[in-house]
């Protein structure tokens, strides 16, 4: 259930239609969730995943979008954001999985792209992708690297722009936040006209740093180590590179509300794109025009709010949306039960 | 009042003696603050001051400490953190002031040090001054520059160890917050026999985005621009300044609970340091010993959260502390009237 | 005389036609020069001054043109670089002088720009001021402040769009570089159409590290201590923040081919300006367009190069342009003699 | 042959015995060269490899060292750079290879580390990896994927201290510089008993830019896209990873030497590790001490000399120890030969 459902509100914007990054005309998303014991015993267990999510329905590759990347706290092993820093730009679809996962999600990414790209490494130059990751290793055998290049093209090849599934799936499939079973969790928010969408991969947190409405505490792991929580936010808001790496700075706002600060040992990263532009890959032209939002202009602001709004609200839809999952050596994390304060 | 004196607790962690900057030993605070008509119908008003934080009693030239900036959003004019960022260490105090304040702030500091230091610009180099600032033109005449370089010597000749003033006094004379008066606040936490101490200059946020606890709404102003504010962060710890940049980056996680999301005309700014480790000006050694935290020791991220929840308890401080406040053109900002959820 | 008089060519790019930073159309440059004794025997004499770089004729806060910064070596009090990064954009003259000339540079600025916009401070927001500076202590009784508030209006004031003074001028009056006499250089590129103009405060190096051609070795201070460079990169190519900022970092390209290794205790910082566009301070509009070259035209590499090579020659123009300069403690700097190798 | 033996020396400092990154003590190479036609006429064609640089003999993630990036111009693929940067520390060897060969070396190299390392992904967290990656299309089949997993392994296997092999070896095998056949490149300089050792991967630069000597132009390619270079910077100096952020700059400066502007489509990317100092991975220690160099002392700016030096110097050896290569669609790239001017 997502935590509207329940009632519970997260700041003062409107939500798009479907409360998902999938809001965002063009983005779509797509899950391949593994799920099986790798002996009888299932004391090694695959509770792993793949999530696929694309800037738009397009080539990638030869119509890239304006992108800028945060990191909050970097204790991570994303790959990919030197190019972006570099160039502001996106190229590839965003991809999620488990930390031990990013070499088999990246080899497959590449593959499907260079199908899809004749030209990469051959006649024109080579191609930059972004994965994002979270350390499942307390429900899945990450070490027996359960995920494989094909997930990867199976995710890509799956995503659609419906409202996508939330909590134990995809990259999801293994992870815990504030104790509780985490994963992948989504909203969106509407500023004049704009879409602002989050995506998160939650899997970080102790359970006595929840904050903000009460909770059972039931189940939930007292003891949890280090995680981290990859952040996707899209839009369709004409920004230039600066802008939205401004933008994506107020999502650790939003994962701030919700306990977290930004600990040690946790990849905390924030990957933004919009859509509003597309920069070909091949073109004539000695110049480009590109339209971007005043700097304060009070829109500016409200994208800023959104982002922040957005990534709470994702993170907490993460924990509402899990459902109770068993991993590897008999592990269990519960799904949370939440309350709002004073029911 | 402080907000503790209200029932209202920020966090889990346990405040220090005063619960001030001024808990971490060595550190003193000074103010100056200028309140005066510049005309008869007090159309001209001054209404602002100067703070100066020292980061220990002795020669601040001679025994620099380890140091760090964090720009959470840098629509600010604050001097100094090219060279703090290069080398890790501050060698003056630091001062706050408003915004067209900040070259005679420099300037009287430059004085005061070179006093101190007859070798500086003479037989050694220069020195590196520190100076923060928000914007208090709502309530004081900044285009008349009343603040004088006499102030910052006079700010610093008076700084102490004591509980420091807060609110309406030294840079904060003229800041609003919230829409209400705001200023100068401060807090501290222990966290396993180190101190952080935070002093805020908080000069931002409007009213309608203040989160938390309730609040009368009689008086606070529904049109506030943009503002700033800065966050200066002292510890014990012995943390390198990699160590101490990460600490200081936490700050934003109180600023973002406290309802502000970093607006886009606002220099929300964090400048941090330790004075756990003295590093000399002058020493005929080769190499330095230092010691610092073990970065996977669960006390870094305690001094996390002690970041977060000191920031946030300072900004909540400098409202509840200031009083209302008349300035320039009839200008008046109410004081905050708080009251605890439920209450 | 500069380096082309002399039949020394860097790099293979042709110049402006004044070789200077003013080749930039709408970029004028004033210098004021302060040269006098302070006391009879002149231990303590005056040898410094101010230059003042405008990215254009008109109203420079209402018409603020794309800015970038790339601290090379950050021991330096340059101000104002925090805003030009979050922002992007340049609202005042680049000032150059003195490290403790500083806050009256910077004052001086403030009111000029006040007197041009009585907005500022009170109807609308403050103004971010950028000023660079170098350490001449070694000719100038820096400890004395001898510069002023209105030499930095006056050198706005003188400003202009013809070939600029080089050499021991301006802020370049007590400056030292590889142990002869540096100061102010200039030069400039054109590309595509496109000008790039460079104009550097040179005070760096030590003799023995200097490269590239033969000098006299007669007069050099064979014993400096770590100096500082500004270098203030100007174009009309029509280039984002971050593409300005791209080309500025490879300003330390020629920096280094002029021998230094961007030394400890120098601050090497490059201030890039394009005036292709102005940004309205005020505005109704919501969104703008802005036209930027494609990143992967060969006119980036080109610019990239410019940059490089027009950094590289106004170092060396900053020696061959200045005058042997007599300062306090009865210190002289001899200008360098130089030859081509072979000749 | 190396530059040296052709009587050619690159600045003022001393080399180490072996003119090599395994002068530094501890520091090890390994290479692995993969050269064979893929099909009957050869148009596909494998022309690539795999480089291992460890930091020690020891066990890398159990004593890790410090480390920190520079990235020149960051069109690349490097990865691990982002937990490089936030803690300052390499756990891993640094791997080099073609750029789609990335996923295969991080999943080989993740392998061996967790075959050393039971407890990673297992009751300790996870471990990063560090690949610099450089693109070599035009003799090399990129988008075959030669490179395997267990050449990453091999490779790390295969390191000692001896001299390492330079030029078409290794990662180098296929790589393209100025147009001539360059690759693997090392050179070192010793400072003060300290020692800076640096290996190269060199794949950037047209030919009409090379500077610094004449060479002879039969056969170098006329027309080559924009290439990369991977600088790995190796000391024995105790340095904090600031410090070590700071001489890694200053490759750069040995780059810009040869020649390359650090052009738009090139990874130029330096990662510098010291090995003075071991952090062992676990530790009931809540504090460590750490030495490091005085930041004033001027061995701190040989070592800045040092680095530009060692990484100029690596970049010619690269050149003048490769051997003309044959690649796919026929491409031969042939090897420089270079004249001290004047000879």
């Amino acid at each position: 259930m997502k935590i509207r459902e329940m009632g519970i509100t997260i700041g003062k914007l409107n939500t798009g239609e479907k409360n998902c990054i999938t809001d965002v005309p063009g983005v779509m998303v797509g899950h391949v969730t593994l799920d099986y014991p790798l002996n009888e015993t299932g004391t090694d267990y695959v509770c792993t995943g793949v999530t696929a999510i694309l800037p738009h329905s397009g080539n990638m590759f030869k119509e890239k979008v304006t992108a800028a990347s945060c990191v909050l706290n970097g204790f991570g092993k994303t790959t990919g954001l030197v190019q972006v820093n570099e160039l502001g730009v996106l190229e590839s679809p965003i991809m999620l999985t488990n930390t031990f996962g990013v070499p088999a999600v990246t080899q497959g990414t590449i593959e499907y792209m260079l199908e899809e790209n004749p030209e990469i490494g051959d006649t024109t130059g080579t191609i930059n992708i972004v994965v994002g990751e979270c350390n499942d290793s307390y429900l899945n055998s990450i070490r027996k690297f359960p995920v494989k290049p094909e997930h990867a093209i199976e995710a890509i090849n799956k995503a659609s722009n419906h409202q996508a599934e939330e909590g134990a799936v995809g990259a999801g499939k293994g992870m815990v936040c504030f104790g509780y079973k985490g994963g992948i969790g989504s909203s969106s928010r509407v500023v004049s006209g704009y879409t602002v969408g989050c995506m998160v991969l939650s899997n970080f947190g102790r359970k006595e740093d929840f904050r903000g409405f009460q909770y059972e505490t039931k189940g939930g792991l007292s003891e949890t180590a280090d995680g981290s929580i990859i952040i996707v936010l899209a839009t369709d808001a004409p920004l230039s590179d600066r802008q939205l790496k401004r933008v994506a700075k107020r999502c650790g706002i939003g994962l701030g509300r919700t306990g977290s600060h930004f600990s040690h040992g946790s990849g905390d990263i924030v990957i933004a794109f919009s859509n509003a532009h597309k920069i070909p890959h091949f073109s004539d032209e000695t110049a480009e025009t590109r339209t971007q939002l005043r700097e304060d202009h009070p829109i500016m602001n409200q994208l800023f709010a959104a982002a922040a709004e957005a990534a709470e609200e994702a993170i907490l839809n993460s924990l509402t949306q899990a459902v109770t999952t068993h991993g590897r050596e008999g592990h269990v994390v519960e799904a949370i039960c939440l309350r709002k304060e004073g029911n």
